[in-house]
């Protein structure tokens, strides 16, 4: 591939400038503010006489905790890579700060109001969620993709999503309030479909860049803790108020304390020497927030969420340790970050931890039978769109990275000067010896 | 400038304990607790009836959002300098934690009630919304300047501050809700002034430590992150509970996720090679955030903050690329991190959307002619109290630092060793021969 | 000490999943969700009349701030060391994790409701709040312990905690509400008494990896931020809703701002060149938090809190610079982190500020000797519990770190290759010669 294929200084800017003319003019058209005495958020939970829910800013602070769990922590845990920290948190805000605009409208067509999306501090939840999903693939995909490659991808994949999402939520009135199905199961599904067709088998022996250094692992901490903190917000977040709330912090409080015992010592457990891996830590402590997703909002009992912790903790890091170099090596499926083990399985895990919460009538109104057609339609969807997207984003002009340039971000950002002379943050002799000649 | 002039042993401790003292002194005569029942904040919006307003800790998490802000917005934002992490972040804190103090005590001198000021969460919001203006103008000054200029300077700034904000509120009644012009402008012009009155000749041709390595910049966008999520909230806090808080942070989320678009591709866009520059992600994706404050509770529509949050990326970025150093090499005004960008003509912007929402009727009870009075009067109180406080900064006794000691933490602080020694996080040849030998 | 026994392939793993197996068999029998409506959190308070109270998750945003404390705030104010930061951010998540799940078994045996614990956002507030106990320890012992170690550790010492809270709240009734004795006093001298036991003779002179580099300083900012900001949310989140919370919060705020000064000025004070020391602003900052806390909900008025802000900060300032040697030289505690000056001192001083507070009628319903009896006895139970612990951590089967692997995360983790070979961040010219050979 020519080096000049890679230039971004006309098709990102034009993609993205684009994307966002066309937005505005939707939202011009389309979107007002749910302001008024007659569309209160909480009229969508039937408790519109309950004077205390009636400030349309009452789940602010939810709506802040995934925020930060969008913007900190997924930006953050994809920095563990050494060379790739400037895309992993840069290129993660510019996907969110699109998809959440596209997410708001399409989302909402469905049901206007009047011809009108009306704006509240819910539907921005909910456009924050489905910016999830292509937060998930990007892991899938991260550092063998350029930027106008992501950018489509996360047009492309919100669109599904919410395609997705509408036939789950409202043809089959399925529950699915943490989204282990609609969001983790899909954003994983559709990304390793995406990895698939742009299977590199260049990159079959591993990349001198595809490592971490001590401190990029610290700085993918920030985001396992922020994503492990407020994870029970994201599980809660659009939930019945009141008891139902309760119930779906209290599941993801507890499911995420045992999953991250569990993972611990699964860590241990499999290394020879029996040393903690970062890897683990990083991503599979997170799982049981994933796998509790479903039933979060569900009465299984603290310890049958601590169960799910602990099931999802388990699988997960034995997924890293196993599974994924199978996946990459047998399927030429290449994926960089594991989401297989943290959004993939666990998020099966929940809708099957659903299917069975529902068979035993742990939450009214629902059926087993719908909740696995929610999860098969979620995987349809997330593996065909994602098949589509890879053979989109496949063609050649979009400026993808050469195999020996993935997982550098230098090859579309100003990398400070003495950094990119050396190979990692310590080695240095060459830029060195230039600086005192 | 002789070496001694710089130990802070004696100055720094008696300015800091002084400064304490006399603050606590006075809040001994004045400060009381805004507790009882004839005065909670809500009062304040004229909203008393409604009893779920009046628990006195409703705006605490809009408070603690403000509080994340100011002190991991602003303090890691300006991490970015490879050797200046120390006081970026640590004087951060220490201005922000002294100006709090004073700037309680004198934005609520002008209304006592029965000889006291009452503490409120609302009151909070406001002192650490005072501090931000030290904070801003310490970007224009980062690197150049010792704690104790530092310390007098949040003295005088926010003593000016709250001057022009009593006349912009209280007597021109100009609406500002998100302070586009008595915080970011304010604090900006203020800055420049400073920092032209502290022009350093030497520092023309730049400076080896005024750069950035790869870690240092990725410990920015911590920074960036923070204040990009919670900028709805800053511009929010202190709106009308209800309708107009809604449609602050409705605007806002939208200004802001359009403006990093913006950023985005106008950063790829003025590069040779279309690479992004962290400078500019760093602080232009956050444009939309102050062009959008002054508006932010006004029906603009979604669309009108969308607009608003493009044209303020698009201008902020230029003005990195070409404005920044025009002004230091024509004007003599070296911006170390380029508030002038991010806060300064953002913040004009913001004043003149205000004016033309005012002239449009998008808010009840504010005329054009006070936005534009309001505007002019944050711009000349920051020039002229700037000018004034440079002047007294230059004094020679302040310990300010050599030249070739700018931007660099091991002047006022104990460094690391292994750090100290080499010139980055990358040099260490010398180091480690002393450490073998 | 050979080196098969720090293997934690089999130990580890047992230990953890042991614990929680122990832990789900226990919920199973006696957790339950505190929903329905008879037992709304805020009965506790005594104000079930207010209907703006009711809602299970009003406390919901004080409980994240107090998770993020936990899990950032301690996590990552330890990874000031410059070769342990995996497992002071890594081990800090595991044993909160962990604590957090005995904490809210051992807190609620005392009084089941028909035999069951039920769950709300206040027993989760007070479950975090039991761990940053073992947190406090865990400083105070860091990177001279085992995983399996600090499991045991966790285990002990919470229920030593729960039966000290129990003695001090249902027994003395004395007024502790922001833990300056039950927490602070009592987490710091039960780790001084564990490490005492656990004293390490050849740690006399030093070791090379008990110290910071550059950007482990700043990492540990991130924690020290953290803290700093929320400690209002951690003084207030239990305390009476209404004008008694208010006051918490105002008291920490101004405890904390006074503070960060005389913390700044002492550490310039005590330097012989008058620079700042980054062990002293990461630490003794949060010193006014702690001391404020037993006295947070009493009318002290805001410029007492300062007072008592600016005492804690001289005086932890001065143990970090004085005691702390002493300490370790002459009575063989070493106290990595100096949590006796950040906690223990200023953890007195709180419970002293408290009997003052008490006997000048600051607080109704508490009396100046039931509050010098609570101080005592979490003394003595810290003091004994931790003695005794220690004992048992001393025991030779679980896998402590020989003297010349203490304050290394490669004992217990897979730690990046190129760092690994150096001793620090900016040693590698070894690993570089193999790379290039």
């Amino acid at each position: 591939m020519p080096a000049f294929s890679t230039n971004m200084r006309l098709k990102f800017p034009i993609v993205a400038l684009l994307l966002e003319i066309i937005t505005i003019a939707l939202y011009a058209v389309f979107v007002v503010y749910d302001t008024g005495d007659a569309h209160h958020p909480s009229a969508h939970h039937g408790t519109e006489n309950k004077s205390d829910e009636a400030s349309p800013v009452t789940l602010y602070p939810m709506f802040q905790d995934v925020h930060v769990m969008i913007f900190i922590g997924f930006g953050f845990l994809m920095t563990f890579l050494k060379r790739y920290g400037f895309s992993s948190v840069g290129i993660n805000l510019l996907l969110a700060a699109f998809g959440l605009q596209w997410g708001l409208l399409l989302q909402n067509i469905w049901h206007l109001h009047d011809g009108k999306i009306r704006v509240s501090i819910l539907s921005m939840i909910n456009a924050d969620f489905s910016t999830a999903t292509v937060l998930i693939s990007f892991g899938a995909v991260l550092g063998k993709t350029s930027p106008v490659q992501l950018l489509i991808m996360t047009l492309l994949e919100i669109t599904t999503f919410c395609m997705n999402e509408h036939i789950v939520v409202e043809i089959l009135h399925a529950s699915d309030i943490g989204a282990s199905m609609t969001i983790h199961a899909f954003g994983a599904y559709f990304g390793l479909a995406v990895a698939r067709m742009l299977y590199r088998p260049g990159l079959r022996n591993g990349h001198d860049n595809e490592g971490s250094v001590y401190h990029s692992d610290l700085f993918a901490m920030i985001g396992t803790v922020f994503l492990w903190m407020f994870w029970p917000s994201f599980n809660s977040a659009i939930a019945e108020p009141g008891d139902a709330q309760l119930t779906a912090i209290i599941n993801t409080y507890f499911s995420l304390a045992a999953c991250a015992l569990a993972a611990y010592a699964t860590s241990s457990l499999v290394e020879e020497k029996g040393k903690l891996d970062m890897v683990h830590i990083q991503n599979a402590t997170l799982a049981g927030g994933v796998a509790v997703g479903t039933c979060a909002d569900m009465s299984i009992a603290p310890f049958g969420a601590m169960l799910i912790g602990v099931i999802a903790g388990i699988i997960s890091t034995l997924g890293f340790k196993f599974l994924t170099p199978i996946l990459a090596s047998s399927l030429g499926i290449q994926d960089t970050c594991g989401v297989h083990n943290l959004h993939g399985m666990p998020g099966i895990l929940g809708g099957l931890a659903g299917i069975v919460a529902a068979s035993l009538g742990r939450k009214a109104n629902i059926s087993a039978g719908y909740q696995a057609a929610a999860l098969a339609s979620s995987l349809g969807f997330a593996l065909i769109g994602g098949a589509i997207t890879g053979l989109i984003l496949k063609l050649p002009f979009w400026g993808q990275p050469p195999d020996q340039n993935c997982f550098d971000d230098s090859l579309y950002w100003e990398v400070p000067e003495e950094e990119e002379a050396g190979e990692s943050l310590t080695h240095t002799d060459h830029s060195k010896n230039k600086a005192e000649a």
